[in-house]
């Protein structure tokens, strides 16, 4: 028999604060005004697009702790990840907190693949006496991204409708093992899915169906339909994904269609940012969830989501030599109350 | 006041099987009688390095399973990561298992990232009536990693003393949050930890500050010395690092040469192999937990043992823009007992 794939938290733990920074293309979007930082240059300060990245996820967590008034010591872990060679960014822009660190490479999943594990952790120290706090910090950035993966921007090259604009953004989320009004009440680990996709510039297709796989498995577990949530959020399959991801459920009589949104939709307007079939990258559902989601869940005006990003198992190597990009897109629910 | 950083596990996760496979120079050292596996063409069938390790991480995973008689879908859970550029060995090689997956970057200290994750993954889930099950696996090729990180093997670079042999290995564990021989009672998340190296032919002495900074930590949390354990076993640090390590502890009155040992001491014979500075990678330490220190706690030949992978989190990028190269050193605590 097929274990369950749910896992209802024995201690859900609750969102202390969190916070959202940005680059120039992030602040002309339609949340542009809800980040808490936004670098019109891009650099942060930098020399380097690698560097600025880093920098950009510092700054980010600092914000979330200065929110909450807490200093890094308080905190007993720290999951984070980016899209960069080995996840420099996240290790190189978060040592100088001191926080105990655990890496994570889930690509453009990484947000949530990040506070599934931080909820895992409180979870488990649930028991003790004292609350336990912890944090998940998640970055992407254009130019970081755009040269390692594909082509340096500078050279210009055409992108297809498919691509998508790999966000130059962060999340920082702090959560405990106390009390909150925004709670992770379940987690639901993706599964590896090969779409048999090779298509660098077409991620959302290469998602979709890792998405799908998860949902469904999630409904069919708990035998409830889409209806039964505010919203069904995934990370980032942009225009082309999120139809091929309503495509194959309703395959399987399941129509997310009313309430589903994808964060890699809500970034950017594409009426009037040249971005293609959305954003993407780690920091696209981080960002979202930060500056849309939580914030809607505080003010109850959403009280019950699922939360699924998406991501492109992939690298420079592994498409070069004709390898599938696989995908995986972990879920985590969202609840209201404390 | 700081946290604590010792986890004690609420419900201690107990090991069901474990496997290591191997290449050709890891057959050759002296743990290469206690392997599961050895293919000397170092090639697994597959027609490139980067697939070779994909389909060996597959093969250790496989053989674990069969050890214990368990399918794939007995698992609730997957932690693996490797070195390649966005874990392509692990996602790639482990995929077709459908194990619900939870990708890791820490370098070469995975095996006890994903052991740690592991762990608290079945202990926040050990109140469940049914034991459940999940499995870490943690990998490394000597010809992926030379050419990604360094020079494709073929060019014959010459390396100094100080250089370590990335090993061509496997580590597979299966643990339960049920009964065992061999528990996981404690975990303590490593610190990234800046030595301020920038020399990516030395990953020893990058990774010692960091082993020092979480063995100093754990001894003075707990208030004992390294007496009271059977052996404090570090992951890579070879030769160079190793000394380096001892150095920096007794700096602060701790003496460890009594019963440290290097897994990347372990894995080869130094005065028969071109090895230089000893193993590295992250297949060293998850080999030789599988091949020495795994069958002695079973034989009751060690009873308690502290074991820390150290990884160098660095990118050929960050390398070669002159960035730190930041170390980084989990430990878990290994019981005998049920």
């Amino acid at each position: 028999m097929e274990n369950q794939r749910i896992r209802y938290l024995q201690h859900p733990p609750a969102f202390v604060s969190f916070a959202a920074v940005g680059g120039f293309e992030e602040g002309q979007g339609p949340l542009g005004g809800r980040f808490d930082h936004l670098d019109n240059t891009d650099r942060f300060g930098q020399p380097s697009w690698e560097r600025a990245e880093g920098e950009m996820g510092r700054q980010c967590l600092n914000i979330a702790l200065k929110k909450a008034d807490l200093s890094p010591s308080s905190l007993s872990v720290l999951y984070a990840g980016d899209l960069q060679n080995q996840c420099v960014s996240s290790s190189g822009g978060l040592f100088s907190f001191g926080i105990p660190y655990m890496g994570l490479y889930g690509a453009c999943s990484t947000c949530t693949e990040g506070l599934m594990s931080l909820a895992l952790f409180l979870s488990e120290g649930g028991q003790s006496k004292e609350p336990i706090l912890g944090a998940a910090v998640t970055t992407s950035h254009n130019c970081a991204a755009e040269r390692q993966f594909r082509q340096p921007i500078e050279y210009g090259g055409q992108r297809p409708p498919s691509a998508q604009w790999t966000a130059t953004a962060a999340g920082a989320f702090v959560l405990t093992s106390g009390k909150g009004e925004v709670r992770i009440t379940e987690v639901c680990p993706g599964k590896i899915v090969d779409g048999e996709m090779t298509d660098a510039t077409n991620m959302g297709a290469a998602m979709a169906p890792a998405a799908a796989d998860t949902i469904r498995t999630y409904m069919r577990e708990k035998g409830v339909s889409a209806s039964s949530f505010d919203a069904i959020v995934t990370g980032d399959l942009g225009a082309v994904g999120s139809s091929l991801l309503c495509e194959l459920l309703s395959e399987d009589g399941i129509d997310i269609r009313a309430n589903h949104i994808d964060c890699g939709l809500c970034l950017y307007d594409r009426q009037t940012q040249d971005v293609h079939s959305g954003a993407s990258g780690c920091g696209c559902s981080a960002s979202v969830l930060a500056t849309k989601f939580l914030p809607a869940i505080l003010k109850r005006e959403l009280n019950d989501i699922l939360f699924l990003s998406t991501g492109a198992l992939m690298s420079t190597s592994s498409v070069q030599q004709g390898e599938h990009i696989f995908g995986i897109a972990p879920l985590i629910r969202l609840q209201s109350g404390a």
